[in-house]
């Protein structure tokens, strides 16, 4: 259930209204959003977190390469200043505040507007989706996330640190570290399932349970969700290398070009979980089927053996006057010697058929 | 039965007819249509019912922007009238009458025509399909429905409280708005639907009865008609979009983009359901078999444990004149041992098999 | 084995002959072709059935609109008269002879080739497919069919009776008019079709036997069957919409939409109908398998409560000498209290297992 | 096994050898290659065998059309000869060697080089592949085949005959007369294959054993071969069609595009029985489920009726001293009674499930 | 398990880290690299082994071709070193180490950078991947293992004993030579493939086991990696085919065709593979379902023959006191007739049904 809810969540909210208005479709939170604002270039180096939104206004025409990242999309009034300062098209907001949308880009000639999934492992069994909108100016990049907490930290530190060669270069090459960022996290995600494919593979093969069955089942739907997080992506990025918008130089285009590849390494992947997982589940079809089979033989076994001894016992119970076999001194020697043979009978015919 | 009607629905009715004969073909309905007139600009707005169908001929050529809505098909000389002065090509009329198209959008130089399906929750359980014709003109827009009742109140009010920026724009945005709303609602759909399958899936846990399985194959029959009416939207739109034709303006084409989005949105949610579907009728019918093993287990347990033992009861029960055991002192106490050991050997055997 | 058959017909007949070698490859027949000319413009109209295949040269060069309709193809000699007259390529003729043609068209320049599968209801159960060449010239159509009888009859009082448009237009409006009415035919087939697999699903529900999986396996080979002959016309009907022959005129393009539309959804159907039916094959699956379920649980409760009865009335049918309870007074009305716990026990167990 | 060995075969003798060596990698032959000349023009035609590859070379600039045909691609020195007086690429030459080329075609200026399988039935149930390397050039065809024997007898007899236009046409018209005979071949294997699916659904119905099963499996890997020769098929012809090579004249385009259809055909006929066998095995699956379910219900209508009469009788087997029954008159009538009724009762609920 | 470490092998390791990082990503070793340099033109061959890779700069400029080999990509700064002497992009060099690419080219017009991997059989039954990575620059070829030993050995003789045209050819026929082979070795795995599924086929058929199972599975697993490094080399390949670098001379194009060729050859075996594989696990499991019918049978046969002989022997067992039968003189006789007739009946019902 819980995973359905994660597809279909509060996509009717919206029905009905003016395209354009704005109202926050996702999880309901309460916490303040959280703006921080790191602005930078090849020498100097600032960050700071502002509670007002309107301090963010001055950094959209300086030179240096400002990166404006809003946790928390349920303010309203908050983007709607931003969006409006910054010149976004109504549908953009919409689009931000909408925590559903498939992943895509879109140019605006100013401003190019994308929007992914960004994953990371709550705990062990579970990831986490969290919906990331990308602005990309000229010289600025404005980040939208749902909550506080990301998987930016070591971007961060080499913007601060001057590792890397972030600091030479533009808000486009921020744009694509931000992207590389959430993709190289795609990677963690996939070795994380393909642990635990290898972990129901395992359990397959000592106990198959329904568990198991359930777990297949799970896995599968997780694969079903990542793989709609990741398919569009492919397009999203072939889309940015192919962009003649001015705010992507050709000399960030190489780096896109990895992004690309990775993305297709990790949708390969997907595929091939999924490949792996049916194996898994004929498997687990199979052995439950063979399981049944022991039983029967077991059943089939005993009962075939025991009935007929059963039946030779039942005829010399009968109480019949004239039954000589009852008064011959070795009759019941006999009828334990018929016993014996039927049971050898049986046992050749069982170890003939391999089922002993 | 009723599923394969929806789809089927007297197809064959036309077969023979000259292209162009109007022939209604749907429901049988007998109300008579309604004909509701808007006509708007930016400061003005007027709305109205009329009874005779010429008195919308007066609207084609104003320069506000009119939205003629017909509600029920089925009169074919109110049509015809209609279709006649507004100068739509015989084949267009006969599209409307059928009410079995397919989505689809038709350029014819002075006026486009769409055709799609609006659909919505009757109950709890089903949804109710039904076609909308929309004609867009250079300053008018006409609808056609077949049953009163839609999804457009919403617009309506729009319009008629200058919300939003409609009344600002001409009827090509009108006609963006219709269908803007028409997949708005095919959300609340697929939300409804994914309550359907989650409720589908905890039963399945519950318990997995025959029921659940024609729940499965009711469902999946909803999403294959769901997806005939969307797959379809996405060619119809890009159409839109492509189209050179200086009714649609390029100031409306982001907005239809933006429902591209939803149309992919929609039909990608539609195959992650049927995935997902696929996956529990896997998980029904692997419970159905392991429901089986346990009755089989249940069986081969209480069989194997007492067809032995009745054979040694049966034994005793012989009627030999020469049984020595059955004057020993201590027969009848050594069989009971005997029945006892013979059980537990069965019971360590079965601990080992894992079947209890 | 007879659908095979109409699939695999006889193909071999015609290898190693050169190519251009006129045989007759279909079911053989005896009845002599019947030869009708249907002669029309805008004011006359003659209709005429001749016997000796040289009448019909006087049309092709005629201003008016001539349709020459031959039933019957197996006559080598006057397909081959009429080919020559009319400049036919041989391999034109050859597959005009060759009844197991995939519908394509062909453009020889001065005319333009068209085959096709026609299909209509023999009676309730089973459709019959003969294969229709269309040879369209400037102002000339000839039809070759395989036997007499055809969906061509409403077509032909519309040409008589001056009703539709068709006696204003030229040869290339027949054409469409001969593809439409047989592509409007296969609604029929389709919706006959559908009442099948309704019937189909109804059995199922209250039945479900070997029959009915026959039943769904010959609607699944019919389907196939169909679709063979309907997915290669997209093709076939997207090909004249693009040819630059001045035969096809621009102004029958526009219809020629409209037969595209009709085809796609009769393929779309089909497809909408192979989907049903492999659910309502796993349904028969799931339902011979709950059927399954329910002997074993009827064997499972009989058993299990009076195997262990048995065992125990089989105890005091012992010989013992030394059996205590034999001799105790209420033993036998203790032995029936015992056997009423037991079956109670059992039948809790069952219960709360679910099985009754 | 031996299937796997058709595709695999010696696919590895030729790794980490430089292209261009030649080795012979197919299955191993000891006849002499036998090599037949046929030329001819509109008025001469000369027939030869030779013993002595240079008796071939001076047929290459001659203005005579010069088939030269090849049964024996073992020898490598023949075939190196030839191959370096004809201008052969060594990658051609090697692939000619190589007997497991998947069907090509490639154009080298001066020749064009064609591959493919030729199929024929050796016996009513297997069919035989072998391989057929077409070179075309200017005024020459030279083919290469694996051993004697092949489908092209009635189109020497053509050639021989002056029967058809070949005599009329160049060397363009020969190769394509050599395929066109070879896809013609293609329908009699598909017309067998046809005979035995039919029969294999006929023996399902009859009598479903494991035989069947393994019918249908050796049947779909008929089926997996056929279309691995006949799939590349389209591409090689349409590729004859597109090329820009003067050695095929346009004159000759018309005809390949009827080879092309035919292969489309075939293609088509081989996805079809694809279906059809799938459909089979689904129903083999199904009724070997459905013979399971009857011999479990007459296990479990023997034993449910018998099990309880069983136990009435073991009670009064019961040696209680104190068992009023025994003691009655009509007591063992009683008891009579009492297992007609447990009897009747039984068989009325059997009735009511439908299991008798 | 191991399976799934093969394809998700510490795809995270890099994540987070600024791109063109040098991180080696891949099985740990310790082993020093081993430098190879092989040096030739025309006329002159040197080899030699260096310990210190600053010994390969000089090669750079030599107007003869150098084929620098590295056996090892784990030791970070070697490969930094080579790579800032030959130019190599910092994301080349970091695809280099990261040893799970998905097979790729791409052209960096001073050089172009090719990754692929290369499959040999360790030992009967399992299969090593290895990541090669080719730099092919204007006169020297940079090739990076992660292991020693490799499919090269009889490239190496052919370029040391001047076999083939390999001295005479570029830089770039070198780099060909280097996939050919590689691709060469891919069918020697499906070969080596091929076998097994043979002897899976042969097993089946004598014991099918769950082993049988496990092996299809295993098998499985096998043609989804192999399938996963064969499918981007088509892409690879052609991408090298259309390149407009200079560094692909088109003399050598026409040997990548052939490798191409090769390479659809491949993909297209592993794909029959496939479907071969999956009517395998179809026999499989119906033979599973046939074994347990089989049993049941077995169980059947037997407990409805001597149930019935057990009531009636349970009858005689009873103990009443007026029992007709019992006094009979030939009742004993009589109650064995009845036993004689059941069984034959039994076995006449048994005949008829098939079962024996």
């Amino acid at each position: 259930m819980i995973f359905i809810r994660k597809i279909a969540n509060r996509l009717s909210k919206k029905a009905g209204m003016s395209p354009g208005t704005l109202v926050h479709v996702g999880e309901e939170r309460t916490a303040e959003p959280k703006i921080t604002i790191i602005d930078y270039d090849r020498d100097n180096y600032q960050e700071s977190i502002v509670e007002n939104v309107e301090e963010c206004f001055s950094y959209k025409d300086t030179p240096t390469v400002t990166w404006i990242n809003i946790d928390g999309i349920h303010k309203v009034d908050i983007i709607e200043k931003l969006g409006k300062h910054f010149g976004l098209h109504p549908l953009v907001m919409e689009d931000i505040f909408h925590a559903n949308q498939r992943p895509k880009m879109e140019d605006y000639d100013s401003y190019i507007y994308i929007v992914l999934k960004m994953l990371w492992f709550m705990d062990e069994a579970d990831f986490k989706a969290e919906q990331v909108s990308i602005v990309l100016g000229n010289n600025y990049v404005l980040s939208f996330q749902e909550v506080e907490g990301d998987t930016f930290n070591n971007l961060r530190e080499r913007i601060k640190n001057t590792k890397g060669k972030i600091r030479h270069m533009g808000s486009d090459y921020l744009a694509y570290a931000l992207l590389d960022s959430i993709v190289d996290n795609y990677f963690i995600i996939i070795e994380q399932l393909g642990d635990m494919i290898a972990e129901l593979e395992d359990r397959l093969i000592e106990d198959p349970s329904p568990e198991t069955l359930q777990g297949i089942h799970d896995m599968k739907n997780e694969l079903i969700f990542l793989r709609r997080s990741v398919w569009p992506l492919r397009e999203l990025i072939s889309g940015l290398e192919r962009t003649e918008s001015p705010i992507f130089k050709s000399s960030t285009s190489v780096f896109l070009r990895d992004v690309y590849d990775h993305t297709i390494q990790v949708a390969d992947i997907i595929e091939t979980y999924r490949d792996i997982l049916s194996g898994i589940l004929d498997i687990y079809l199979s052995s439950v089927s063979n399981k049944m089979n022991e039983v029967m033989k077991t059943l089939t076994i005993i009962a075939t053996i025991f009935i007929p001894l059963t039946f030779v016992a039942g005829v010399y119970g009968m109480n019949f006057e004239f039954m000589p076999e009852l008064e011959w001194k070795f009759g019941y020697l006999a009828v334990w010697i018929v016993f014996m043979l039927i049971t050898l009978a049986m046992y050749l015919y069982f170890r003939r058929k391999k089922w002993l």
